[in-house]
């Protein structure tokens, strides 16, 4: 009735518990997801250092070789997005006031993530890269002490 | 040089070993995706059933029931659909035509999981919601059993 | 050559002057992005709050009425979720630490105003979404005084 | 009631006055968002052409040159197309057979805009950037002059 | 060679012979695409209005109710979107000044086409839909008659 | 009524006459979706293999080379994207079990499909573009002879 779903209403924003990775709230979050994009990041940046480059000259070559980095920064390009939306989805939406008592550093925590994501686009730069993996990993950590769950960090690649 | 550019390329596909998740091939692949989906899935078949409906004449109930189900049934769509896509890339692009012999039924599993998807969008069933979820860890044990990892299969909500 | 590319390279992140809306960075930004969004979900919610609901024995009036209410709340969401992004791209890409003197309270401001946009979603509240209209114009003042133009701020409907 | 709602939706579509970004009709509709692509369309074209192109033989230098670049081509390519998208919502959306009159050459103005972000697509051409941006200004003064509101033209670059 | 690129260059635009479904151009054009969305569009229609509305005591069928109505509506809104998308490409991209001659009511066509689209999502109208798949069809016959030749008009529904 | 509506929701699925593109089930769905997006691979992976190669030193020369070839490249993998979509919809909503005994390959013929897609993204392949094409085609025979219908297969380009 009318009072019931007005008290469920209000339980659920601004309420502590309330997590969502899709402002349903859904209660479904999991920093995996950016450590996933993260770990394409990585994964690319190392591949487009990787690729030999070819002479002009020998168009075969070139085709190949142009098709593969022009490939490789754009997949770079778009999975350092979904880890930089990933990342402000927890900021956003997880994250609490009550949750700043911990971390009185959280809002910066994001912010340097969110910037390395840029970093990440916007240059071919293993540290960087690896910088992030650390940023996603820094926030996989504080995610899982706030839900008092220990939940191992690893990578799938 | 040319020749090592090709060969590098031909190593990459269709090379057994070739894992991607977005084509790049990047090599970063991992169920959890998929199950981040299936759970959000699951979290809103039960939330939908548990709404109470009140009576069309109380305006002010009737448009927060209206908003809230209209929402939880569009986030319900999108995640069985990213689910569905998830499940999808596994299929096609990580798993090759050595892996049927150690899993003959590969082909069903994934499309019997696809289709959990669809029944999950079209109906509000909390009996195919779970199966989904059982979908995802069969393949999640497939998956990893390939790569000759133990990653703990768990869920975020 | 090498020495030239670098030193361009370095004066675009993190140089202080550097403000982007797509990552380029392509020094272009502009709030009103995000003001639009923004009206469009403050007149969303009044539409949805001035739709008359009729008798569900009234088939033909009941399915316009789904229609519309259905299709009302997904652009709210929509506009909703668009403002979020728009104020983000703001918060991550063109502010920088040099402006946290100035706006010692950068973070929450943006904090709150995302936090705004969900809510705004989740419920069907006149109030929050004149509030969001006045966190944007808040970002709209603080925005252009730092570029130290004086640009008016003005509503589209 | 049903003669209620009735009378309301015709009154929505196609009524002179109904205006729509998002076809709700949710009433806002602004071209600066036209013009914040088409300045950024303009800003990635000047950049490109800016590039020092390094040879091929300094490795770091045109790994540095080929990832700015292809991004930059692919910023181009994304804005000109979202710049077209508002052009033409305007046109589909907003403008109505009542504007004929006073505008007459309403559908060649903007057929020559989408296709002025075409060009900007395929080609590198600062007379381009500059003719869409004099489309965009010139569609901004038909729309506010439709409105009877006087709305500055400015840049936010 | 370069006079050669620029005289490549200049043959694609604008060469009264480009067409393109994707700015390449690459020269791949269908009304088949258009056709395919509105037929979903009138499909959705006609199954919106068929659902039987159960009474909101009865929860379970409520909830089935619901969630299909809310489906059925944003699929009818996404597939009308495509339709309106699908119809403007061919307007911007595919038609030419030189095609004024034979159709002199071109943009004419067009515009209504797209405002039917628009009518689609507004409205649950079997007359609209019907309407939409007509406008559809004289695109398709005009399409065809300027490449001289006979596609047959079919629907895969 | 409510058995009414449920007898009506069961005989949607599984039933073996429910096809949708859109998990409705709208109960459109057409190949032609697929071959559109095969035909621009395919003509994408020619321009590609066309274009001359300026000398880095001719700076306007190279700028509209990147500019193009870049461009190619990642409508190549849109349309690449797309068509592994189209095809996949119809393995996962189309075709049910009951299509396995006059196609006991089914399953085969859409994983070759879809990595022939991936192939013409990695690869800059004319030979993989055709065999993408055929693959289409075959796609089209079995689905309209599922339907007992003769629909032509014809190219756009």
């Amino acid at each position: 009735m009318l009072s019931k779903a007005i008290s469920t209403l209000k339980a659920w924003f601004p309420a502590p518990a309330v997590h969502a990775h899709c402002d349903g709230p859904c209660g479904v979050y999991d920093p995996s997801a950016a450590r996933i994009n993260a770990e394409a990041v990585l994964s690319m940046t190392k591949k487009i250092m990787d690729l030999e480059i070819p002479a002009t000259s020998d168009k075969a070559a070139w085709i190949t070789y142009e098709n593969t980095l022009s490939r490789y920064v754009a997949i770079k390009e778009e999975q350092a997005q979904k880890a930089k939306e990933e990342i402000l989805i927890l900021w956003t939406d997880y994250f609490k006031p009550v949750h700043l008592d911990k971390y009185p550093d959280l809002h910066d925590t994001f912010w340097k993530a969110a910037k390395l994501c840029s970093a990440c686009k916007v240059e071919v730069s293993l540290q960087h890269a690896q910088e992030l993996m650390e940023a996603v990993q820094k926030i996989h950590n504080m995610f899982w002490a706030t839900k008092d769950r220990d939940v191992s960090w690893y990578t799938a690649s």
